[in-house]
């Protein structure tokens, strides 16, 4: 069923918030942020594109380290103005090995496997 | 097994994002803001409150709908500067009736279930 194609909000923030889901596990991965250009990006490629705050600049997933992520389905939220990518993750989302950014409770618990050592990616 | 007990960066930020996810689905239900004041009353309550950046006000989420949001566990990510509440939610997170805000693919494809009228609730 359609409902209306979502508009987004890109023209008074530039980043949005985007959430890196599992397709298979559906565990939350990530959440980083996008420009117009990197959704653009994904959407042509099928490979998750983000917008890196610290480097200042357009950032593919797994450029370095291989571990892409290769987007079956782009959701967009009520307001349009935060993005969820459905992912296939290759390797681990974290860049500190784990598969989730979200290895941890707020009480420190440990919820996330670790699948690669960093020392081994960067 | 416990790993160390995470930093938040709420004071380089003020607002985090923070993201809701079904503990029985798994679906991602939506995305908002939260303050530490926030954060620390979800923690206190183990109900759901986030930061209104529109109304510019602590949020406990269903506080007028009566959808309100159990949390089941906190999750923090590995920068300490986005949050994950695993909860279990009452009625639907969306304003517009739908049981996730991300309800939307880019494309306008309805991928969830509309599970109250807003007319009725609002």
């Amino acid at each position: 069923m359609s409902v209306e194609t979502p508009d987004l909000a890109f023209g008074e923030q530039k980043l949005l918030p985007a959430i890196a889901q599992d397709s298979t596990t559906k565990e939350v991965l990530m959440l980083a942020y996008v420009s117009e250009e990197a959704f653009e990006r994904t959407r042509e490629t099928g490979v998750a594109h983000y917008y890196s705050r610290s480097r200042d600049e357009l950032w593919k997933k797994g450029g370095s380290s291989g571990h892409i992520q290769q987007v079956d389905e782009i959701r967009v939220d009520c307001d349009g103005d935060a993005i969820l990518y459905i992912v296939d993750q290759e390797g681990g989302a974290c860049h500190t090995g784990y598969e989730s950014c979200f290895y941890r409770t707020a009480d420190g618990e440990q919820v996330s496997e670790q699948v690669f050592d960093p020392d081994d990616v960067y």
